[in-house]
Formats: structure tokens, C-alpha cells, sequence
């Protein structure tokens, strides 16, 4: 890909903490006030993939609220996920990102067919390109998680999917899997970064194979599920049994409100615990629990506690506590993943982006959840591109 | 390797915690009471290898101590490393064990020159492998940690070596670097399971080159390290600034009370550290510390605190406690290494064996310190065997 | 109290694991093969007290189950409880206790009016009373959590209660409730040792002072809110403000798989949320879980995290994890509360025995939840006796 | 005491981290800016004690270095020790306390006999009082730990010390007992918050005793100490038996540098262990360590791991992590501090303030360490003044 081609990074979810903590540091990086810790495409073996540079990458997005990006970004600031200095150097560069803002679909606002609803979402990106002669556009969602959807027949089958759609009494697609077929149908590449459905339902992947487009997902891989990723491995090479796996996760922040709800809840616990029976079977006990704890704002802290059986039955454990900023720990893997799949779209790429597994908790395309070997296949591919 | 052939494994500290254990654990292995669980060799990767079967194992060993080897299982079960049923089940055999267990060099105890010594120890080996019929011997070092040892000339040359072990004056090398000397001599590999000299010394490599034999270690890496090379990479996999990682190891046993000694916690501390500085380089603040506290018994607990930097200049961390049996954790790899290296031997290996990276903190002949790149490389190897 | 009178310790649930620890531990105690460790009544400040002493107590009890004791004894010895020679030691001993407990109420099993059922429980301890020359017989619920009990006009008034038992048609006692009613009518002083109902229903608390008894509950306090009664006053004396208190507690044996039900955790949870927001205020985040996780076996770990505000904001935090034997620091517990009720019963106390707050979760008739004062209050009564 | 009237608080190391949190906080509680959380003397046990209020608190002090208090305070701020916006709220009133601080005695650089300089330092201390018109001042030594103090003869006879003080060529106290030796002269009451030496001197409390001087020490209890002596008499009342006590304290800031120092940290982790083996006896297995973690910056993180014995031998373990800023803790327990002593001085008190125990991990004059017990004195002693 020609490196100066500028490159479109559209956010579902464009003022939440993710997507604020992105643009500010998008920001930062452009204007050399901080470094790329936290970006793995800045790391050496990345050097040669050609990937656009931070100069290159165009911020806008959608989103259903409206608070100003610089408020949100003073409020992060201030919760400590970045520097005050940071905020100010920063600060007038937010407005000129919030001025390529729209809004997003809302379900209970909405009324009539689905297919208009997505044909503006489809036509938002597609002026943003335009605006500003964009090479291409990925499009990440990062907005809050969604509850479990109710599987229809529809989710299988795009011809009847797109019949649906076109049905003033029907809402048969949720908000993200909206999205995703709005960015489908605009030609763009798009990444599911948390455990909505998204891109997941079968008649999305028939239409981005129809366009001829790759994508990318599910749910970042953040905190506790890389840990788990990281270690379940060593006990399996070490022929160690594990036993239980319980884990305990404090969350504030907007997150921790919407995981509060034991519905929506339900989507990320499946998709922690899937890598883990992926890792270690099915035999293994793994009670696992979010709660919301509004004072730790956006401070995530998540207890694992591990008991494993040795040589001779000796029974021991292991436990961790890690204490990160969430936003903080995505932020960084979303601006990885908006030039990266650029990178393979100009190549060409199209399907399910199967070496991005490293992202992932719940990896589109791949049963592979083993951080390590994750790790190789991402910069392997990046060494062929 | 024909697998019906019989295979020594000599442990230089035949008394002590790990080598009972690894006694214990193949007693019960052979007699069907107790499943492979934390045995490497028993994955199914190494199914094909044609590695020696737990029946054609057979154990003999020098220590300085009499303790019965029943008396020692004894307070190993009472301490909880394994059950009372195990050791009644295995008690019996392990007095046959105890008739192959000769005495060890003891430094305080020997005046003279050093080279008879070693021949005395060359000779115990001999006659046991002729005694039981054995193709061949692994000779491996489980006795307690030695005080790091000063270098001298002599460690560098053989020639200037064995003139000095002739010379009833000088005591040249230490008793673990005496034990890996008259191993090699008897032509028979060897394996330091400990951070004590052993075969690390130039002089004693050159030996194994000369003999044609092949050599691996230093020091398992049973718990806190182990944890540390499979973490370590994850960092740098993320980009993610690792600022800080303190350790405190708590332990009782004998290993405890040998390790409250500050000469000798320096051998191990150094290997700890040499892995980290490795994984991680040189800039990041590692105190560490190892503490004897006898009322754990055979317990160890390690606490670990990593502070890092993630993007923007976030401060996060991670904490881990690991509470295991540490001669639980040895004991199968003692029994894993006995059988890989024999079948490196037999596969007319020379020289460090660099593939078992994995078993070992500090790996001779080797600078790779992660965790699933040992294991792939272990993996690989077993193949080809 | 003469120390020469013998006294019964009856306990509801009797082949539990908290039970048979308690007979287990009583033998060793007779036996002189064990040290009162953990047994507060041994401490010097009790010594003056005129309290029965081991030899001088006698078991029995109500179960629904039939294993035998020895039986239990057995896999509590494999489980870590207590050691072998411990088990082996008092093994005869234990049948001749199991010999004094008698079917218990099991709702399931029962049909007909509830009047005779409890009639029957009555005559099982003045049996036992009688048979072995008792001065007093204690009666102590140490059986399963029940689910919460669904409040009745009958619960609050003892006329209507007894009518309502009398009708063949009705139950409308659980069963420790209709154990805490038997147990007043043979004149026994009644100790709640679980979350179940049993004698906080007000028409048993008007029956015990009909008969003039004391009695005492509710729910032992053994780990995890022993260590919050401890650490939630120190926030308090030190101004700070403490914001979120979240645990999850993983444990198996019975109590876990019990405790897995989520009506019945429900009352476990309820008892111990109430003594957290008695000691912080109800403006504390507080979630809490209890997990079971079969391969802990009779260990219960318990992790807490703290997170307090301090001067000018400040927000720090405290973790900790506390992993015990519950049964191991239940059982003393509830040989002190025979020793103390046998005492208090003697010396004519009735009503609740607010003096013994110090020993439950959620102490009757009291709402000092200060471990510190909960241990003065006891101190001075203990003095007093 | 007159709440009206004006008290000095002076402190030593008045520009380090707990000195310049004092004042900001002093400052923000002054201008309702800030509440009164973490400070004791808020608590409404307090309400009635007369005590000199927020406005009547006048501050000054030594140090030996020359950071601008408003230069410190903006790096306390940057590190997470209060917030920005405190910080521009009280900006320009730390240049008045700037302005009553004075140069203090730095050993390397003094020549000559020390009466001298203490004699300046007193000078010090009486203009201010005169300067600001106040009743009394209260000075508090929060500076460098220093090394521990070699004892010599003039440390127990007050003629015998005043007599070397005037010899040219010696030097014979210790910067915290010249700073004492100079308070008592001044004719005003002195708090050590540090575990150095300070008052602690015989012939400082003869000269206490002299003046009719209160007095009050040794060394702020505000992390590991704390919980120590909240946690350890838990185990005593409980009956359990607590057979090793680990812990490791990882720091920053210039404390972290100071105890860096294997001489200096000698003093603090003596003070340290007084405490535990006074609450449970020597035969407690103990290792404490102090690591200094530069990039933790102002955050203290202490991991604490005990291990205990219950009934019939169980072994179980509990352990805790802490982290805070120990600057925020420490701060207003000085500001309670100041307000208490100048209380009791007012009401005459002189000698050692027992009842202010509660402040300290080597409280002087009493050799209770127990949390509760310390408290419950406090509030006593507070309803009497």
C-alpha cells in the first residue's frame, strides 16, 4: 500500500472512552508529545509492512450521544487515564475529529424500515471519504456492548436478510450488526471490537465476501482474557491439570453500568469463557463475575484465582490481580487494527482477517486462543505484506 | 532409541526433596497408582520420540546424608507433596532405591587431592550401570544450591584443570562441578537442575566435547521464573513499558534454611535476575528476595508486583501469587530430562542441549528465555528424535 | 457453674463437616493429642469463668444423612482437615457418638402435621440428656443453609404458631426453626449457628422466654466478615471514607454445592451485606459472590478489595485473600458456644446472649458488628460469669 | 483551650512530600475546598475537645533544601497525590508558608559546636511564634529517616549532653535530636513522625520534663503497621496461632531513595518489628523488607503474607496487598497531631502522650500496639480534654 494514501478510521461508538482515549492519543502521536507505548504496529517487526502512518489516519465516526469529545476527553483526563498536559495539547485538535461526528442509529428513536436507517449510516462514511479524499475507510465499533441477540433466520441467509430489512414492521438487525452492514455496503472493512454481533451473523460475512471486503473481530483482548491466553498455555506445556479458573472483574466507567445489566452482561461472559474451555476444556470450573463498582472509574481490576493438581495429585494455585486502564489498553490496539486492516485491504485481503486473533478474545475465523502463537501469526503476516 | 533399553538416572542429592519426590513419582508411575500429570514427556508430542519408558528407568544417586530415602518420603507425604496412600503404596521400592545410593563428595569432609575423589565417584556410576544392565546414565543435580563459586584459571582449561585435581593442595572446583567432572569421566551426560557451577565451568565443557557427550541445564524453573518467561513476552508482544517487577519468594524445607544463607542466595538470585534482564533489559527496577520461613514446609509462595507503562503514559499493574510444592513441580521434569537425555545420547548428540531451553532458568548454551518459544523449540526437537 | 456437671452439646446437622470436626476435635482435645488452638474459651481470660470442661461435654445430634461419622472423619483427614494421626487417634471414639445422633426433620420425608415431628426431636434430646446424666443439654444448628424462609403472620405470634403446627395440612416451620422449637420445648438453650431461620422467628424468641432459656446466633463468623468486623472499623477510626468493598468467596465441599443454588446463597448473602453496611453506612458499593468450586474441597478462599478515599481524594485501595478451613475454624467455635451457653444457661441468663456478638455474622439482639468490641464485650462477661 | 487562639505547627522537612500534602491539605480544608477525610480530629468524638481550628493554624518549618513549596506541590500533583484543581486553588497560599520556612541543620555542612545551631534553630521557632502571635507551636519532625543513632553515655544524662553540645569538636545528636533538643528549648512540645531518634534520647525527656514539655512519637502508623496491629489481635482473640508474618513494602518518591539505604532502613524495619513481636510474640518468623521502586512514584504498595495454625493443626493463610499514598495518609495525621498536642499543652500536660498511640508504630511511653485498644484510649482521652 502506498504509504502517504490517507486512511479513514471511522468509530461506531466515536465519543465513548475507547474511542476519545483513540483520538487523543491519535492526536498526541501526531504531534510528538508521547510515545507509542501501547501500539504494537509501532514495534520493529512492523517496520516494512507499509502500514499508513499517523499522519495519514482521519478520524470521524457515529455515535447516539452528544457530549463534545473534548468533554469527554477532560473527564478521562481527570479520571487519570491520560495526563492533563496531554488533554491540553490536544484539546483543539478534538473539535476538528467532532466536527466528523454523526449520529448513530438508535433503536428506540428509530421508526420505519431498517434499510434507510442503514443507507444514511452507509452515506455518512461515504461523504467522510469523499470530504477527505480517503484511499479507503475502516470502520471499528467500540460502543457499549450490547444484550445477547435473539437469533432469526434472517442472520443466516443475506437475501432474506435484505427482504427484512426493507420492512417497515421489522427491526431484525441490532444496532451493531446495523453498522456493520452499513461500512459493508459503503466498501469498508470493519472490525468488531467488542462481543456485540456485529459482524457475526453469516448473512454479514455473505455480503462482505459479495463486496469482496475482509474484516476482523470479536471483542479486544485487553486484561484479564490475555492473561488467561498468556498463562492457560503454560499449564497445558507443562502437562499441569488445571481445575478451576474463577475470575472476578471490577469495573466503573460507562462499561461497568452497562455490564451491571445481567442481559447484556451475558455477551461478555460467553466470550471470556469460550477462549478459556477453548484453552483448557470443558472440565474445568470457571465461575466468573463483572460487577460494577462506579468508583473505581475507569479503572478495571480483575482477580483470577487458579487451582491446578500436579505430579502426584499436589494440589496448587495461582493467583493474579491486574489493575489497568481499559481505555487505555484498547485505545492503542484500535489504532493498530484501523492500519492493519487498511494495510490488508489495500492488499487485497477479503473474509474473515484470521491472523488478527492476537486482538481478539473471541477470534473471527480461528479456534486458536494461545497468546504465543497468536503472537507468531501476526507478525508473520505482517512480514508478508 | 530402542525403547527397550535401560536407562540409569544417577541424582547427585539422591536424599534430598526433589530426587525422593522424582523416586516417589516413578515408583507410583509403574505401578499404575498415579497418572503422569506435570510429566512433559508425556504430552502426546513426544509419543513418538522412543523416549525410555518408566520401566526401563532405574535410580541410583550420591548424597552426603544417610536419611533413609523411606524416612525422607515419609515427611514429604506428612508435609503434603503427596498422599499417605502413594507413599505406603511405593514404600517398599524404595529401599531398593536407597541400595544404589552411594556416598557424595563432601568438601569438608575430603583432604587430598580432588582427582581420586572423582574417580571414586566415576567408579560408583560405572558399577552401577553395570550392575543393572544399563545402556547408558543421566546424571542429574538436585542437591542444595552452592555459594556462587570464585573462578580460577583453571575453570577455563581442561589441561590446567586435571593437573590441579591432581595436586593434593588444591580443591579447584566445587562439589557440584566435581560430580558433572566424574559424570563426564564415566561417560555419561549431564544435567545441572540447580544454579551451583556444575558443568557451566569452560574446562568441564571441553571435557564433554572431548568425550562426545551431551550436557544441559541450569536450574529448573519450576515456579516464579517460569511464570516470568511466559508473562515477560506478553509485555513486549504489547508494546506495553514494563517499569518495575519485584519478587518475594517465601519458603521453608531444606531449601528454605539453605537459601537464608546471603553467599548462597546470591547463585540463585543472579539466575532469577539474568532471565529477567533478558526478557525485559536492563532498565527495570527487579528487587527480589528470598525468604526462609520454616513453617511453610515444603510450600513456596511467590508474590510478583510488575508495574508498566501502557499508552499515554498510563500506570498499571500486575500482581501474582504462586503457591506450589516446589519438589512436586521438580520432580517430573528431573524424570523428563533423564528420559530426553537419553535419547539425545543415544541420538549421538554432543555439546549443550540448547532444546531444553525449556527446563531451565538460565539456559546454558542458550539466550532464549520465552516461554513458548522453548516450548516450540522442545516440541520441534522431540520430532526430529 | 459446677465444672463437674456434664452438658450436652446437641448438634442439628450432626454428621456435617463442622460437626464432625467439633467430635474429632473434642476426642483429640480429651485426648490430650491436641492444643486448643483456635479455642477461645482456653484463653487465660477465660479461665476463671467455671466453664464445663472437655471431659465433661457429651455429643449428639439430629442428621438427615447416615454416614457414619468415622466415615466422615475420614474424608475430612484426606482432605487436609486435620492429619491422620488425628483421625486414627480418635477414630473408636467417634462411633461412640455416633451412636447418640438421631434421625432429623427432613420436610421432604415428612407428612402430617409438624406438632408431633418437633414432639419427637424434643424426646431425642431428652433422651440423651437423661441417658448420660445431663445438667443441661446445648443445642447447635450446624446443618446446611436453608433458603431464605418466606416470612408467615404465624412467625411473629407463638399462639398462632402452635396452632398452625397442630394442622396436619400446614408446615410452616423450616427445619431449623423446627429444630429451634423442639429444642426450647425440652428446655435446651438453642445457638444459630448458620443463616437459616431457626430461632429469629419472634414467636420463638417469645417461647424461649416463656421457658426462660437463652439462646444465641446468628451465623458463625469464621473468615471473611471476621477479617471485615476487623478491618471496616480501622477505615472509621481513621477517617477515611471507604467507597466499593467487593468479595467472592470460592469454595466446595458440601457448603459449595449448597451454596451454588442461588435462593438458597441468598440468605448467606443477605446476613453477611447486612454487617457490612451496619459498620460502613449503606452508601458503599458492596458486591459479593459465592462461587462453588468442587476442586477446593473443604479450603474456602476469599478475596476482598477495598477500595477507600483519603485525604483531598486520594483513592487507594486493600486486597486480600484468606484461604482457610472453614470446618477447622468453625468447629472450635462451636465447642466455646457450648461451653458459654452451658455457663450462661447456668447462671439463669435468658433471651438473646447479646455478650456473644463476637462469634457471628449477624449477632441477635445486637448491632455492634466491631470485632474489637464484640471481644471486650465478651471478656467482661466472661469475667463476670 | 481557648478555640480562638493561634498555634504554630512547625514542622521538620517542611518541604517534603508528607510536609507540602500538609499544607495544601491545610490550605483546601481552610478554603472548603477540600473535606476532612483522613483526619482523625473531624470525627465528632472530637467535637467537644477544644481543639484550635483549621483557621487557627499557622504554618512554618525547617528543611535543608530549597524547593519551592509550590514546585513540590505541583509534583505531588503530577503524581497522583491530589488534584489539579486543589492545587491551583491553594497555589498562591503556599507561597506564604514559604515564606516562613527557614534553613534547618544539615550535619555535613555544620562546623563547630551544635549548641550553637540548636540555639539558631530555637531562634527560629520563638520568631515565628512572636512574628504570627501565637499561643504555642507545635513542632513535628516529618523528615528523612535518618540512620540508626549510635548510643553514647550523653544520650542519658541531659548535663552530660549539654556539656558535648558546647564542645567544638563533637557532634553528638542526630539531626531529629537537635531538632528535639532546639523544639524543648523553644519552650514548645515535639512530635517525632519519624522512626528516627528525635526525642527519644533520655536526656531529651529529662530536658522535656524540665521545660513541662509533652512529647509524643515514635513514627506515623499509616500502611503495613497499620493493619498489623488492626489484624494481628484478631488472631490472639481468636485463639489462632500465627506462625510467620511476611512482608514486602515497595516505595518511590525520596522516602523509597532513602530507604534504599541498607543503614537507614535499618531504623524503620526495627520499628516495624517491635511492633509485631510485641503483639504476638518472638516466635513469629518475620522477614520484612522495604524495596526502592522508583517508578511508583509516590504510591506505597506493601504485600503482607501470614500464615497461621487453627484447631488440630490446620494451616492457613491470609494475605493482604495495600497500596496508597503514603504521603495522603501521613498528612493529616500530622495536622491531628498539631491540634492534639497543643490541646494537651494547653491542659498542662507534659511528658510522654501516651493516649496518642494511635498515631504511631513505636508509640512512646506504651507498649500497647493494639489498633482498637489504641482508639479506644484516643476517644477517652479526647472526651477529657
Amino acid at each position: 500500500m502506498p504509504a502517504q494514501q490517507r486512511t479513514g478510521l471511522w468509530l461506531i461508538g466515536a465519543r465513548g472512552s475507547v474511542a476519545t482515549t483513540a483520538a487523543v492519543g491519535l492526536l498526541a502521536l501526531r504531534a510528538r508529545i508521547a510515545g507509542p507505548t501501547g501500539c504494537v504496529t509501532e514495534l520493529p517487526a512492523f517496520a516494512g509492512a507499509g502500514l499508513p502512518g499517523w499522519d495519514d489516519l482521519v478520524l470521524g465516526g457515529h455515535d447516539v450521544v452528544h457530549t463534545p469529545l473534548e468533554k469527554r476527553a477532560e473527564q478521562l483526563a481527570h479520571a487519570g487515564v491520560f495526563g492533563q498536559s496531554v488533554f491540553a495539547a490536544v484539546r483543539s485538535g478534538l473539535s476538528e475529529v467532532d466536527a466528523e461526528i454523526r449520529d448513530g442509529y438508535h433503536p428506540a428513536a428509530h421508526t420505519g424500515a431498517q434499510a434507510p436507517a442503514a443507507e444514511r449510516l452507509s452515506a455518512d462514511i461515504r461523504d467522510f471519504a469523499e470530504r477527505n479524499g480517503l484511499a479507503r475507510v475502516v470502520v471499528v465499533n467500540v460502543s457499549s456492548t450490547e444484550a445477547p441477540c435473539p437469533r432469526l433466520p434472517e442472520h443466516d441467509d443475506l437475501g432474506a436478510l435484505e427482504t427484512a430489512l426493507a420492512d417497515p414492521a421489522r427491526a431484525v438487525l441490532p444496532p451493531s450488526s446495523l453498522a456493520a452492514y452499513a461500512a459493508l455496503r459503503a466498501g469498508c472493512p470493519y472490525v468488531e471490537f467488542t462481543p456485540s454481533a456485529g459482524v457475526t451473523l453469516p448473512a454479514l460475512q455473505q455480503l462482505a465476501e459479495r463486496e469482496g471486503l475482509p474484516y476482523a473481530g470479536c471483542d479486544g483482548k485487553t486484561g484479564e482474557t490475555l492473561l488467561r491466553t498468556v498463562l492457560a498455555p503454560m499449564f497445558g506445556a507443562r502437562a499441569l491439570k488445571v481445575r478451576s479458573w474463577a475470575g472476578t472483574n471490577l469495573l466503573g466507567g460507562g462499561d461497568g453500568e452497562t455490564l451491571a445489566d445481567p442481559v447484556t452482561v451475558a455477551s461478555k461472559l460467553e466470550s471470556k469463557a469460550r477462549g478459556l474451555a477453548a484453552l483448557l476444556g470443558d472440565d474445568v470450573t470457571a465461575p466468573l463475575h463483572i460487577d460494577n463498582v462506579p468508583d473505581l472509574g475507569e479503572v478495571k481490576t480483575a482477580w483470577d484465582h487458579v487451582s491446578f493438581e500436579g505430579f502426584l495429585g499436589a494440589r496448587m494455585n495461582l493467583q493474579f490481580t491486574w489493575t489497568g486502564y481499559d481505555s487505555a489498553l484498547a485505545a492503542p490496539l484500535v489504532l493498530d487494527l484501523a492500519r492493519l486492516v487498511a494495510a490488508a485491504h489495500a492488499a487485497g485481503a477479503r473474509g474473515a482477517l484470521t491472523e488478527l486473533g492476537f486482538f481478539f478474545k473471541d477470534p473471527l475465523g480461528s479456534d486458536e486462543h494461545r497468546f504465543a502463537e497468536q503472537t507468531a501469526r501476526l507478525l508473520s503476516w505482517a512480514g508478508s505484506l
